[in-house]
């Protein structure tokens, strides 16, 4: 017996997110299904709005609400525009923000380079980071790059400094080492490489 | 920084659904924010879909689509009415007859008994079982309890087993044991214990 057509297009539109199997979106279907609430039509209409009410940043690409040609953090007159933080996601963005310890504003690549799954530099905002870099050499201070600590993080952050270079803007990365409260007998070999190189003196 | 009410909306929306913490929402809402796709509008349609063409069997509650009293199963006649499979959910139907092995009818009865979550007889479709029965108990041969092999499953079945009593009516219970391809060296005690206690001539 095949499922009704109603239940069978639900999983199988479900089944096509990430990290969702077919047994995942099934068992999700059945519960929009049987639950009594309003969640299928507030799911429904939240990602109807989604996509119609989200748009990007025209300066660093970053999410912001349609009809808003700035994000929030690019329209604050109290962050420092000098320093410009280089991530590769929205959500990256989020995280940083969460820290409170920021005070400049983004640039947002959305990917990093990934030969493998063909994303070379033409398919991130990396044009548009050197063109707002070149009109502004002398204004800012520091490119902050807060790529993930992953292979295509690493290369994206090497490739970025490279084309940073010529314009004479100082270039920085993130520490690598120990994360807080870890324990180094389980941190992985890299991490402790990486936290040895970059030791610093006890102020 | 909050998100963007548009994204906060979804994230909170797929927090929801059972299984889905905010960290996966996060990561679904903006998957579903970057697709250059269909997605969400199809997912949009097949979520407003479900509810309004999914309804239930009139005779044995299992899913049917909007405008039909009767499932696929009750309404074809080459199966045997005679023999009535009683299981938990409509995803039990389709995993039964999946198997292509069993000629028979079904009764849903939406849910087990549980205590802990305050389920009783009352909030599963047991007295339409019994009405079902009792309208026909000189003609139903035979009735297949394939609750779940849990604890909530096993509740269910006895205090079917003993409704169903009075009327005189067949009732079996699928067989407990060792899963076909399971290594005995992994099986749990219960199951092992099931096995032992329901072993069966060598033919």
């Amino acid at each position: 017996m095949l499922l009704p057509d109603p239940i069978q297009n639900l999983i199988n539109a479900l089944s096509r997110l990430p990290g969702v199997g077919p047994k995942t979106a099934s068992r999700l279907t059945f519960y929009l299904l049987r639950g009594g609430d309003d969640l299928p039509q507030t799911l429904a209409d939240a990602l109807v709005a989604l996509r119609a009410n989200i748009t990007y940043c025209q300066r660093c690409h970053n999410i912001t609400t349609t009809g808003r040609d700035l994000c929030k953090v690019c329209a604050d007159p109290t962050r420092d525009q000098r320093v410009i933080c280089v991530v590769e996601d929205p959500l990256d963005v989020v995280a940083i923000e969460r820290t409170a310890g920021y005070q400049g504003v983004y640039h947002v690549l959305h990917g990093a380079l990934s030969p493998i799954e063909g994303i070379g530099p033409n398919d991130l905002k990396i044009a548009s980071l050197l063109t707002r870099l070149s009109a502004a050499a002398d204004v800012i201070g520091e490119v902050v790059i807060a790529t993930n600590p992953s292979m295509e993080g690493d290369a994206t952050a090497m490739y970025l400094r490279q084309q940073i270079a010529p314009l004479g803007v100082r270039t920085t990365r993130l520490a690598h080492g120990l994360p807080v409260g870890g324990d180094l007998e389980y941190a992985d070999q890299n991490t402790l490489l990486r936290a040895l190189a970059g030791r610093r003196e006890l102020e």
